[in-house]
């Protein structure tokens, strides 16, 4: 099979995380279950989830400094826990929050990027913090050539500076990078720098029944329902 | 083996690259036999290293604005050439430039990184920008958990805010990190900001009988031979 055409000159594949490679939602209901938690799993995950972009919109404005994800994630973990008068010490705190770093990836993942890594180079391109990415490919196994973060930019996605900072960073010109995504905000922004589109879209990121985002057909240069898929749509 | 005891609270290792874990010096004398240049292949490797800190003075003075390693390369390699009355379209500069994307692991590099890699969060930490890194790992096989560059920082070594600044993204105080370098300078430059240190000395790094950086015995926190050898004084 022939790469799509926008993909002819593509070098690297830049991955969104969270959704797109790895299964919060599953693995935090799993974890609020083992822990006995007095919640729904899967309703705590969600709650924990809304509150990232309302955090990374206070830190763009300005209301609160520069803070990475695992901060964030803290701050919105603290508020559900009160809410829910859970009581809990810190270093279960502390563990509890690093749950982001212990991230299933779906089935596909690991084989898709095997596979997409001997043509491409492929990082990540996440919100998550560099730490944090880290972390979760040593635990999930993920083969990434370079780990890519919205820290290294100071910036969070959608933002602009955060595409083409990878661009930049892997010394190609945005038309040589594609975006892989789960989401069509995200690959709205980097096709809006320029970069090419990848979309991936996960039915189950939300759980079972779970909303995703809309978007219209042939908004973006290519669609694979796995990793295993998008990697034989660019011949490795 | 118990790892030695300023190892103890050590997660991650971070790599000096050029020369400690791939050789330089053999891969462009190569290379420049390989082209049939007119010139000694061993003292060619070393006339272009030898511009290189020269370059990143004149980065760190101001007298050149930012400049990653490949433009700094390609501005040494142009003055090699005028000087040695050698004759080279365009094309060919960049693929002899990109050398420096294409140098040979040490032997034992691939096998002790590997081990290391169970044990610790492995990553470069180079003054060659980020794509020429990814580009040599991808090339020689080197299984980075990240890949850091002097060029996330705007600082090249032995600048402070490189050593502090790996160790601040990977999450950790910076006793919680060792630098492994094969370049005495470097390690104390690390050292001077609270990381560990383990010695690798290259013999061969210039070439046989070429020359080394001095240092004292028990300057630095562990000494190994190889990173083999280094694996199995951390336990890995």
């Amino acid at each position: 099979m022939n790469p799509p055409p926008a993909f002819a000159d593509v070098q690297a594949l830049c991955f969104d995380v969270f959704g797109t490679v790895v299964d919060w939602h599953g693995s935090i209901a799993a974890e609020a279950q083992r822990l006995g938690l007095p919640v729904d799993g899967g309703a705590f995950a969600l709650a924990w989830r809304a509150g990232y972009a309302p955090a990374m919109q206070q830190v763009r404005s300005g209301a609160l400094p520069w803070t990475n994800i695992d901060g964030l994630h803290r701050r919105i973990l603290d508020g559900l826990l009160a809410q829910h008068g859970i009581a809990m010490d810190e270093a279960a705190r502390q563990h509890l929050n690093r749950i982001w770093h212990r991230l299933q990836p779906w089935p596909d993942s690991v084989p898709g990027l095997l596979r997409l890594k001997r043509g491409y180079t492929i990082t990540t391109l996440s919100n998550g913090n560099l730490s944090l990415l880290v972390a979760m490919a040593k635990f999930g196994g993920l083969p990434w050539d370079a780990v890519f973060s919205a820290e290294l930019f100071h910036h969070y996605k959608p933002d602009p500076e955060v595409y083409l900072g990878a661009a930049q960073l892997l010394g190609l010109a945005p038309a040589q990078v594609a975006l892989v995504a789960a989401h069509p905000s995200d690959l709205r922004a980097a096709a809006a720098c320029g970069l090419r589109t990848a979309y991936v879209p996960r039915p189950l990121e939300r759980g079972v029944g779970g909303e995703m985002e809309a978007c219209t057909p042939g908004e973006f240069d290519t669609v694979a329902e796995s990793f295993e898929v998008l990697a034989a749509q660019l011949g490795c």
